[in-house]
C-alpha cells in the first residue's frame, strides 16, 4: 500500500498511470486524481459540476479481474470534504477503502490526499461516486469496468462494447437542494431537468423534436459541444455489449433501442441467465450489460431513448442515435424513438425484475437464515423536519466512522444498542403513519462472522395518502441473493415458501416496490462495516439507511489516514500516551 | 480551557451562556454555537446564508475588557469545514484561537466541535467572521463589542448606542463565485447587488425612492420582514455612539447621516483624537465609533446612507432612517439622503485617512525599525489563472497550519525560505507588469521576538492599463501604527522623513491607495503566526496575503484539536510511537 501526502500546494508529485507486474496475471493500476468544481454544460445549460482531473464524468477505470487499484485522491475543493465509493466492489479485506463517509472513513479534507487501495476480484460493470453529503448529485461519478482476467475466457461473445453511465441533472445547485431538504417545512427537489448519458443531456431541445408533442426545438450542436449526445456507431451484423450503470440521484430509468431487442446478460457485476427484452428498467445503483445485434436495415439509424419511470415524469427522455456506419451518421431516424413505458405500471416493472435469474455456475444461497431483519420503510417527521426512517429510526451518521469505533471499541462513537429488528405487528402499511413522528439514531446491526442474514425490506405508505414510492436499496461490501418480491405485508412463515432458492440472482442493489416487500439474503463473510441504504440521494440524506457490521474481531489493519476525525482522531493522537 | 466533543449527532449537550466570576472584575462568557446554512432574505430576495444558531448575522457578543470568551463552535454543515476569526482581537498568548484556517488551525470538519478560548484585553468595536474559503461572503459574521472593564470609566460620554455591521451581498451563490474566480479565464464576481446593514438590505426598492433617479419603487415591508431596515430611534438632545464595522467582501463604504455631523472617536478598537466629519469612509476590515448628537429639528426624521466608494459603484446605497421619537416613526425625510462622495475622489479618501491620529495616552511607536519589508502588490497570471501576488509570490496556504509546522518544527509543512523582502528597483508601478506571470508560494516572514518591523505596502498598476485598486490590509494578532501614506514609489531614505512618529493611530486594518504606498510599524511581541492580507475576500482567495511568524520559541501549548489535519495530524498520531 502506498500513502503519499502532498503537504505543499505548490509542490507537485506525479504518479503515472502505472501498470506494474503484480503476479503473473494481475496488475496494479495506480491513479492520481484531483477533485475540484468547474463550470460545465451537462445539458447545454451552464452549471457547477464536480470534476476529476478536470473531467466530468470522472475518468473511466478499466481493469482486469484480480488487479489492484490504487487511487491517490486529492481534495482540491475550497472548503468541502470528499470521499469516493467504489460501487459494486466488495472490498474483501479492505473495508476501510469502501469510501462511505462516516461509515468506513473520515471525509478527506481540502488539501489532503487519501489513498484507496483495493482488489477487484471478478469481472463486472461498476461505477464510482461521491458518498458524502449530496456530492453524487453534484456530478462526482465515473465508470469502473472490470474485464475477465488475462488468460481467462469472457463467457459473453461480442464484437465491441459501449459504456453508458446514466444520471439525472438539476439546474438548482446541490447546496440549495440540500438546504431545502433540511428545511422546515422540507422543500422537495422536484424532478430532474435532464437525463444525462455519460454526462451529456439536452435541455429544452431534443434529437427527436419532430416526433415530440412538447414543442421542443431540434437540438443543433457545434463541434465539441459538451452536451452533444454521443452517437453509438455500429457496424452491421455485429454484436455489441452495452454496459449500463445508473448513478441517478432520483430517477428510475428505462432504456430502449429502436427496432432492436436487447439480450440482458449481466446485472450488478454478476452474469445472469440471458433473456431478451425490448427495454430495460434500471434503478439508481444498478448496472446491467445487454447484448445488441445489429441485424436491422443497415441504411438507417435508430433512436436510443432513456426515459423516467417509477415517478410521475417531468423530465424529457434522453435521446441519442444508434448509427449504422453504413447509413449517414447525421441522418435522424424516420420514426419516433421508443416510448418509455407508463411510469406507474408497476406490474410491468416487477415483471422485469422477476425475469432476472442467476447465471450458470453462480453460487447458490444457504437454504436458510441465521438472523433476519424486517425493515419497515417509512416517511416521517422529526420536529417538523421531513425524514425517512427504518423501523422508526432515521439514520444520523455519527462524526466518528463506525469502522474506527468498532475497530478500537470506542463505546461513545455511536449507540451500540441494536436498532429494532422488526416493526410492530399492527402497523398499517397501506395508510399514512398514525404516529407521524420518528427519531434519529445511529445504532447499527452487528452480526457474527459467517452467518446467513435475511433482510426483508417492507414498503409502506408515505406521509400523504395513496403514496408509496420505489426505493432501490444498495448494500456495500456484498452481493446478496434476491429471494423474492411480494405484495403487501410480508407474512413470516408463509411468504418464505415463495422464495427462489434455486437460482436467485446475486446483486448489490434491489428495488423495493410500492406497498410491497423484497427479500434478500447474504452471508457475513466480509469483516467490516457496511452501509445499506436507499440509493436515492435525497432519501439517504433524510436518513433512509442502516449499517451492518460483521466479523468485528476479524477486521484487519485500518490505515490511520482513514480515521483522522472525531473520536478516532483523539484516540490515535493519544494511543501511546502514558 | 474546556473542550467538549459531541460524538453523537443525536445527543445534545447544553452549555448555558454562563457568566462566571473569574477574577474580581473579569468574567468567562461561554457560548455554544452551531453553524449551518439556511435560506434567508438578506435583501428581500431569497438566498443561502450561513447562520449561527439560526441567526444571520450571527449573535452579537458583548463582553467587558479582561473577560474570557469561550465559544464551542459546532460545524453542522453537510460537507464544508469551518473556522471563525475574531477580527481585531490580538489573541495575546492564544495564537491557536485566531481562527485563520491553514494559518493558526485546521478547519473544523462537519460534525465536530472546536472550542475557542481567548481573553479580550481592551475595549473596542470588533466583529467576527468566517476565514475559510469565501465563507465570509456567504454571511458568516457577527459583532463583537468589548466595553470597558467593570469599575473602569469609559472615556467617551454618550447616552445610548447603536451597532451597525455593514456588509455587501451578491445574488450569485458563493460556490459559483469561487469557481468563477478559480476559472481560466477568471470570472470576476462583479459589484454587489446590495449593501446590508446588520444583515438587511433592500434590492430593487429604496426607502428614498422618491429622490432616486433610478426608478426604484419605494420599499414596503410587512411586519417581521427579514430585510426591512432597522431604523435608529433617538431622543432629542442626546449623544449616541454609533459603532460601525465593515465585513464587506469587496465594497469600500461611506456612511453619512443627513443633517448631522459625526464625531469620530474610535478606529479598529483604539481611541483616536476626536474629529468631526460629515461622512466617514470605512474599508473592509475596519471599525469605527462615531458620536452623533441629536441636535436637529426634533419633528423630523433623517436619512442614513451607506454607499459604495473606491470602485465604480453599481450597487445602490443602503438607506435607513434616524427617527427622532418626537417625529412620526414612519415619516420619511422630505429631502434626499446624503449623497455618497464621488467614488474615485481618492484625494478625499486619503484626506479622511490622514485625519486619524492616536488618542491621548496611546502608546508611541519605537523611533526606528529593526526589520523592514517592502511589499509590492501586483495582479498577475499563473498559467492563465488570474492571481494577486506580493513581491511576485501568490500565497497558497498549505494543508498543514503554519502554527503547527513552526511549533513542531515540521520542515516539509511549508517552504521555510523567506519570500522576497523587497521588489526589483526597476519595477514600474505605473504600468501593467512587464512580466505578467507570477508563481505560487507558501513561504513566510519569520521575525525574532520583540523587534520592530516596518511594512511598506506598495501599490502598482494591475493587469490592465490605468487601473490600480484600493486594498485594505488587515493584520492578525496585532495593532500597528500607521506611519504614513504616500504617492508613487516609496523612496527609502527619503520618505521615512514624512512619517508621523508623534501620534500615529493604532489600527489593525489600513488602506493602500491606488499607485501609492502605506507605511506601518509593529512590534513582534505576540508569539505566534499571523496572517496579513488584503481584506477583500476574492483578492485573498486569489493569493493576496503574506504570513508573519514571531517569537517561535515562545509559542505556548497549542491544543491538539487545532492541528488535526495534514502533517500535524500525522505527527500527533505518531509522536509517542517507538
Amino acid at each position: 500500500m502506498i500513502h503519499i501526502h502532498k503537504p505543499l500546494m505548490g509542490m507537485w508529485w506525479i504518479v503515472a498511470v502505472a501498470i506494474l507486474a503484480h503476479t503473473a496475471s494481475a496488475a496494479v493500476r495506480e491513479y492520481a486524481w484531483e477533485v475540484e468544481y468547474k463550470f460545465g454544460w451537462p445539458d447545454c445549460k451552464e452549471g457547477m459540476v464536480m470534476a476529476v482531473n478536470g473531467q466530468f464524468p470522472g475518468p473511466t477505470i478499466h481493469a482486469l479481474a484480480g488487479d489492484t487499484i490504487v487511487v491517490h485522491l486529492t481534495n482540491k475543493l475550497a472548503t468541502e470534504g470528499l470521499v469516493i465509493h467504489w460501487h459494486g466492489i466488495r472490498q474483501l479485506g479492505s473495508p476501510w477503502a469502501d469510501g462511505a463517509a462516516g461509515v468506513t472513513q473520515c471525509a478527506i479534507s481540502p488539501g489532503e490526499t487519501f489513498t484507496y487501495n483495493f482488489t477487484v476480484d471478478k469481472p463486472g460493470t461498476h461505477f464510482y461516486h461521491g458518498h458524502y453529503g449530496m456530492q453524487r448529485s453534484a456530478g462526482l461519478y465515473g465508470s469502473l469496468i472490470i474485464d475477465v482476467a488475462k488468460g481467462k475466457k469472457e463467457p459473453l461473445r461480442y464484437d465491441g462494447e459501449f459504456n453508458l453511465l446514466l444520471s439525472d441533472w438539476w439546474h438548482e445547485d446541490v447546496l440549495s437542494q440540500e438546504i431545502g431538504l433540511s428545511s422546515r417545512p422540507m422543500r422537495w427537489i422536484g424532478e430532474a431537468q435532464s437525463i444525462l448519458v455519460n454526462g451529456r443531456g439536452q435541455f429544452n431541445c431534443s434529437l427527436a423534436a419532430q416526433f415530440s408533442n412538447t414543442m421542443l426545438p431540434t437540438c443543433t450542436f457545434k463541434e465539441g459541444d459538451q452536451c452533444a449526445p454521443q452517437r453509438l456507431h455500429v457496424e452491421p451484423n455485429k454484436t455489441y455489449r452495452i454496459r449500463l450503470a445508473s448513478s441517478t440521484a432520483l430517477a428510475s430509468l428505462n432504456f430502449a433501442v429502436q427496432g432492436h431487442r436487447l439480450l440482458v446478460v449481466e446485472a450488478d457485476g454478476n452474469y445472469i441467465t440471458p433473456f431478451t427484452t425490448d427495454d430495460i428498467d434500471i434503478y439508481s445503483g444498478e448496472t446491467y450489460s445487454v447484448l445488441l445485434t445489429t441485424d436491422q436495415d443497415t441504411s438507417k439509424n435508430y433512436y436510443i431513448s432513456v426515459g423516467v419511470r417509477g415517478r410521475k415524469p417531468n423530465t424529457p427522455p434522453a435521446v441519442t442515435v444508434l448509427n449504422y456506419v453504413t447509413a449517414p451518421s447525421s441522418q435522424l431516424p424516420a420514426s419516433p424513438p421508443p416510448e418509455t413505458p407508463r411510469w406507474n405500471d408497476f406490474d410491468r416493472s416487477k415483471n422485469f425484475s422477476k425475469k432476472i435469474f442467476a447465471g450458470m455456475g453462480s453460487p447458490s444461497p444457504p437454504e436458510t437464515f441465521n438472523e433476519r431483519l424486517i425493515l419497515l420503510n417509512t416517511q416521517n417527521l422529526i420536529d417538523g423536519f421531513t425524514k425517512w426512517a427504518i423501523n422508526n429510526v432515521s439514520l444520523a451518521v455519527p462524526g466518528t466512522p463506525y469502522l474506527g469505533s468498532v475497530k478500537y471499541n470506542l463505546r461513545t462513537g455511536f449507540n451500540w444498542n441494536s436498532p429494532p429488528k422488526d416493526y410492530p405487528v399492527d402497523y398499517d402499511i397501506m395508510n399514512p403513519p398514525r404516529n407521524r413522528n420518528t427519531k434519529q439514531g445511529n445504532g447499527i446491526y452487528v452480526f457474527p462472522f459467517n452467518v446467513t442474514v435475511d433482510v426483508i425490506l417492507q414498503n409502506a405508505n408515505g406521509l400523504n395518502a395513496n403514496a408509496s414510492e420505489i426505493h432501490p436499496w444498495h448494500l456495500h461490501g456484498h452481493d446478496f441473493w434476491v429471494l423474492g418480491y411480494g405484495e403487501g405485508k410480508f407474512k413470516p412463515g408463509i411468504d418464505e415458501k415463495t422464495y427462489n432458492l434455486k437460482n436467485p440472482p446475486l446483486r448489490n442493489t434491489v428495488a423495493l416496490y410500492p406497498y410491497g416487500w423484497t427479500a434478500l439474503r447474504f452471508v457475513t463473510d466480509n469483516p467490516g462495516v457496511w452501509f445499506f441504504h436507499c440509493h436515492i440521494e435525497p432519501h439517504l440524506h433524510m436518513g433512509m439507511g442502516v449499517v451492518f457490521a460483521e466479523g468485528l474481531n476479524r477486521i484487519g489493519k485500518v490505515p490511520d489516514e482513514a480515521l483522522g476525525c472525531g473520536l478516532t482522531k483523539q484516540f490515535l493522537m493519544n494511543r501511546n500516551n502514558p
